[in-house]
């Protein structure tokens, strides 16, 4: 449908018709005609860019992106011209001279096809030109940081991202340069550029390792390539760019990132805040291969891949920000990212018209393309449907048996939660060693944490905005998670290369906005001689005021280990259950372990016999997480910020229970939200949890059995088979007081 | 003109044309003819009800409030009568019974008017006969934990306040009612319940003493008898109400609390926290005297000092929030006392467009009253104006010569922000001892903080929700303020009784939304044997890119201190210009003086050698403190918490500078905010502060010349005559280079 209203644009556009447009629409003429397609044809098609000039002043969202990229492009036509000979590294002068400089071409490029205005296309030539004259003189730049290193940029992936903009500029004027200028600029710059990026050179081919790699650097690079490739109508290089520098399509080439980069539910290794900046050349990339390969229907390759990931990654929100987990800080669907992501998405699936609502609520602007037109035309039309958040499974790996990641949102529509579940692979680079590790938010906050990153972005009094060592030391290791920790050491003891040959099994994961939710994993590599197996149930439960997290974490193991079980959470400490001694006038940290050594420890106490209850407040809600112990179990209250030398930690409290000398343990464990604090009116009601008692009523084999106690009598009963198991199978145990217990499946919940 | 639409509208009421209404919108009928005024008029009036029927289904905003009202009305006639003997204190079983009665008498009576439905008449009359059984035979409360005790209540305060609701709900079924049930009623309950919140009882006449005090609690008695005597017609006991209960108003009544309890300027000695619960009694009260005796012209008295105290209350606040300190949680525009506030400062003066926006954007609903009413209306018929917060100064004090409270906001159009300086005397029960301490709010964040007070109401864990004992031992010492320590020791060594005898001079108060803001004042009976005096500027610098903070704390003594400079800031540390220590694997207390013990030092330097830049991040920006220095400052980072044994106190972090062993000191600093953080795109800019150097030129006398210098040359020199002057007055100092300052009047601020 989109292929017949384009090439019936284009007849339009041969026709006399045509040349009845006014001054200010008319579309800048080619100067000579060649055979190869018309341009612009990558983020702009020559039809919509009639379109776009023709609707001028009636689609506001569009006209304030326009209005938004003139100015920009006003600035760049004033600006001096400056390309300096390459120096610095990120932050420095040279490096964002270059920056500004593609941002200039692009600006001055779009500017030049919506307005005509040829001040527009004069200053993006001459900075090409500057470009052209500097280039071929250029060897690898002086910073020499980089194992990949840059001409212009101490690094190629900033080369790549220069190159995908330049090549948008390009495409935009090429048919207002002569011929003559076309051969200059890409015999000495454009082509060269895109040959250093994907070769590298013949003493460094670390570029072409990268080309062809399976990395979001990768795409980056067959992005820039192919879009240049596209924009010189050179075919052959964009077969090397979709199908490796070889061709064949097996050693590399963005076909085959699309199918290795993203599992088959769309979710890309590193977790939701990297994905978020992956899928930035991928979404780019493909918007111009649909334009000028629309034979490929690259949106329709592997099952829609490329729109799954869009709808992965905003399915791995809160409230509008990405789940934080691995190296993650603050983003959210408004990331300039996210503005690419939702736009092209939405113009490849023009059904999904809940992307419109993503655009319409959450974002400040539309891309000024044919994608951003589309998008901000059809919010004015009203189109736009609710985004509607669900419980999910995102398997890991490429080809999806990598362990996953979950999210239960809550089974009642009064109530903004999600409770997350990492059983993930590694995550390259980025990930952390927190197998099993959950989260839980509510009522707009973030409840149970995970760390994400220590990192200060830009901050030059923060290790030069670069990850800060605290990362390593602290935020990357599983005490700083929500899992199990065993004998004080990290997973794997927090070494990559192990962690990335293994990942947890999921068990089960039985989802959808339900009364009960429920998943389980089990990992048998991150703690040497200990199976670990978590489930997590989050069930409705009528005489709970919402719905209660039931968290089972089970250690097995032949030797004897410390375990630890530790909830970071957000909020102030209300109360603990059991008499506790808080640190008065010193205080020290937990360990001098993996992580460890960062925590303070404000308070100490030892078990409840039977049940320790712990309360914190968060906004205006109160939540309680009640575990069976005993007065062996030790527990801490801690608080980042030990062995910080340079103030690089937040500082954010956690909860520790540690059970010595077990070889098997059962951590079980439920997490209340309850209560409601008003202040505007100073009522209050529910401040005190309601759980009395958590007994592991059996624990033998792969049946376990837990029954959570509250007031007035009532109790949850929750029993699982922890082995694979089928819908139908039954399973029974004798209790304790005798009676017998049965169910069918792996997880059964009785409230009552 | 109010009362003339009054008079016009009794007028229609009287002829036959009011016959024509409907049954729904019939008013219900006085059952007899006495001489009395016509029923309702405390809260409603005859006229406003009539008004409101008709109205009913065309103020979407009024309708709400009033399908709220009914709902619980509806709730009230189901829920089985329950009048239980009085047993408990605040929170317990008895004490939230008769709080819900009071509502439920209040709701049924205000729907009885609205709908006419008798259910809603006969379950407030069953709620009153069922008090009128029991409280003839009550004694004082058993609790016996309060030295001003109630007999409902533990503590007649709350007596008073179910007598405020109990005599709205009586006014309106008072027309209902028989001859009999009124004389009933009156002669068993609220004749009894007023006379002994007025008087006590011979046994015990603390009641007594508490109604013809000058403090809010004898507003609510007042209040209470005054509303009470109007719903039963009684003008000897309104008369009471309004002078005292010897009549003469020169021993205590409402118009003399009208007189002792606010400044000229509107301001209630306790701060903008208890401000917000003192107004309410007294817009309620002043909204049913002007009803009943419209000839006292109430809103009028004393300047119309009532919405000046409204007004004065809006303008203590940031972001709808009230400014923090002395003993203050979060409250703001949108607590229920607001609602009243507005409502009522409204309809008493229906120029004041501006209160309909805070009704409209900050609160969530209007009364249903004739105010609410007015309200809902005129913001329906689009009359509402902004609220333009302005830079002030709030006098102290019955007669405005206790001191005062200061405001200066942003020069700058496009920056919100406040920077607040108290200089106020003690504050009753709730005064903190923080003589000259300044706060600052910037970009939708407190950034220079008042830790307020250590209390979590209605959480039971925490010391039942009354003031925690760190609420003294912190929250209202010194060093938790962002003013002078001399000796580690609080200002009045922490008596209240010392502090409540004095109070600071104010010696210039410049405001007005302009260039340069700057205020000042001395105190001299704080710190035994030194004078210290603050000027506080804020001024616009041409080459910042937002205002500047330059603070001049200067102490002067005859013998030898150690003075401490704290600033308590919310945020994350970003840097300090010089090497600093941070605690590694032990941390300890400040020290174990006032407020000291409950401070973990985090890291401690040394001053640098001219200047000392300390940065923090809070949101989007940051902030830099710049304080002149030498090597010989001691610096510290500090933490809230220590010696803590409950979790009572919030995480909070401090900067403190120490001067040792000097008689005389000017800590000069200038507080910067700058620098743009946007996690959107990764860019940011202008992180790094600009101040170099922070030079006292001169300090000697009354003349004080300070030299700000910043990157690129810039400099901005302050100079200050401390001493009372004119603005004409020349003052000139011959500075260290030899050249000379000239300036006239107090301050003279110089860009360049």
């Amino acid at each position: 449908m989109k292929n017949i209203i384009r090439n019936m644009a284009l007849a339009a556009l041969a026709l006399p018709l045509a040349m009845s447009l006014s001054a200010a629409s008319e579309h800048p003429k080619r100067q000579d005609a060649a055979l190869e397609k018309s341009h612009p044809i990558l983020m702009l098609t020559e039809e919509s860019v009639v379109e776009m000039r023709e609707a001028a002043g009636s689609v506001p969202r569009f006209d304030a992106a326009v209005a938004q990229l003139i100015a920009e492009a006003d600035a760049a036509v004033e600006r001096e011209l400056c390309v300096p000979v390459p120096k610095d590294g990120g932050g420095g002068y040279t490096h964002e001279m270059h920056k500004q400089n593609y941002y200039d071409m692009y600006n001055c490029g779009v500017a030049w096809q919506l307005t005509g205005d040829e001040r527009y296309a004069e200053k993006t030539k001459e900075i090409m030109y500057a470009y052209a004259e500097m280039y071929p003189g250029l060897g690898y730049h002086p910073l020499g940081l980089s194992s990949v290193p840059g001409k212009i940029f101490w690094q190629t992936l900033n080369e790549s991202v220069w190159l995908v903009h330049t090549s948008v500029a390009y495409d935009c004027i090429r048919d207002w340069l002569t011929e003559k200028d076309r051969r200059h600029l890409e015999k000495n710059l454009f082509r060269p550029v895109a040959e250093f990026i994907m070769d590298g050179t013949p003493d460094n081919r670390a570029n072409n390792v990268t080309f062809n790699k399976m990395h979001n650097h990768g795409t980056w690079a067959t992005a820039a390539v192919g879009m240049m490739a596209i924009a010189m109508d050179d075919d052959d290089l964009l077969d090397k760019a979709l199908y490796g520098s070889d061709e064949t399509g097996k050693n590399g080439g963005f076909i085959m990132q699309l199918d290795r980069l993203f599992s088959p539910d769309g979710y890309f290794t590193e977790g939701a805040y990297y994905q978020r900046y992956a899928i930035w050349p991928f979404v780019t990339f493909a918007q111009c291969i649909d334009h000028y390969r629309p034979e490929l229907e690259i949106f329709s390759y592997r099952d829609g891949i490329i729109v799954k990931a869009v709808e992965a990654l905003l399915q791995m929100a809160y409230d509008g920000e990405f789940f934080r987990f691995n190296d993650a800080l603050e983003k959210g669907y408004d990331a300039q990212e996210l503005i690419y992501a939702v736009d092209i998405a939405y113009n490849a699936d023009r059904s999904r018209k809940d992307l419109l609502s993503i655009a319409r609520d959450s974002q400040d602007r539309v891309l000024v393309s044919d994608a951003g037109y589309a998008v901000a035309k059809d919010i004015q039309d009203g189109q736009a449907e609710p985004f509607e958040l669900k419980s999910l499974l995102f398997r890991d790996g490429a080809d999806g048996n990598q362990g996953g990641f979950v999210v239960m949102r809550s089974p009642r529509e009064d109530q903004n939660s999600a409770v997350t579940f990492k059983a993930t692979s590694h995550g390259l680079s980025h990930g952390h060693y927190d197998k099993l590790t959950f989260a839980y938010y509510d009522n707009g906050h973030e409840i149970i944490t995970d760390y994400g990153a220590a990192r200060f972005i830009n901050i030059e009094a923060k290790y030069s905005g670069h990850y800060t060592a605290e990362n390593k030391t602290y935020a990357m290791t599983t005490i700083a998670h929500n899992t199990l920790v065993a004998d004080c050491r990290s997973h794997f003891d927090g070494k990559i290369k192990v962690s990335s040959l293994h990942w947890p099994q999921m068990m089960w994961a039985d989802l959808g906005k339900k009364a009960v939710q429920t998943v389980s994993a089990v990992d048998t590599a991150a703690i040497p001689g200990v199976r670990m197996q978590r489930v997590i149930t989050y069930a409705d439960v009528p005489f709970l005021e919402y719905p209660l997290i039931m968290d089972l974490m089970k250690a097995e193991s032949a030797q004897e280990h410390v375990y630890d079980y530790p909830v970071h959470y957000n909020g102030h400490e209300i109360s603990l259950s059991v008499p506790y001694e808080k640190a008065l006038d010193v205080m020290r940290p937990l360990g001098k372990e993996d992580g460890y050594r960062h925590l303070w420890v404000e308070a100490q106490a030892h078990g409840g016999d039977g049940v320790t209850s712990y309360t914190w407040m968060t906004g205006d809600r109160m939540y309680t997480i009640s575990t069976a112990t005993t007065p062996q179990t030790e527990i801490f209250i801690v608080r980042t910020g030990a062995d910080d030398p340079n103030f690089n930690l937040r500082s954010e409290p956690g909860y520790v229970l540690r059970e010595n000398g077990r070889s098997s343990h059962t951590f079980a464990s439920c997490i209340e939200t309850h209560g409601r604090y008003d202040m505007q009116v100073e009522q209050s009601a529910n401040l005190v949890h309601s759980c009395k008692g958590v007994k592991v009523l059996h624990d033998d084999g792969d049946l376990t059995v837990v029954e959570y106690e509250f007031i007035n009598g009532h109790s949850v009963v929750l029993a699982c088979c922890l082995r694979a198991t089928s819908p139908q199978e039954r399973h029974s145990v004798t209790l304790p007081d005798g009676t017998t217990l049965t169910w069918t499946g792996a997880v059964s919940v009785t409230c009552r």
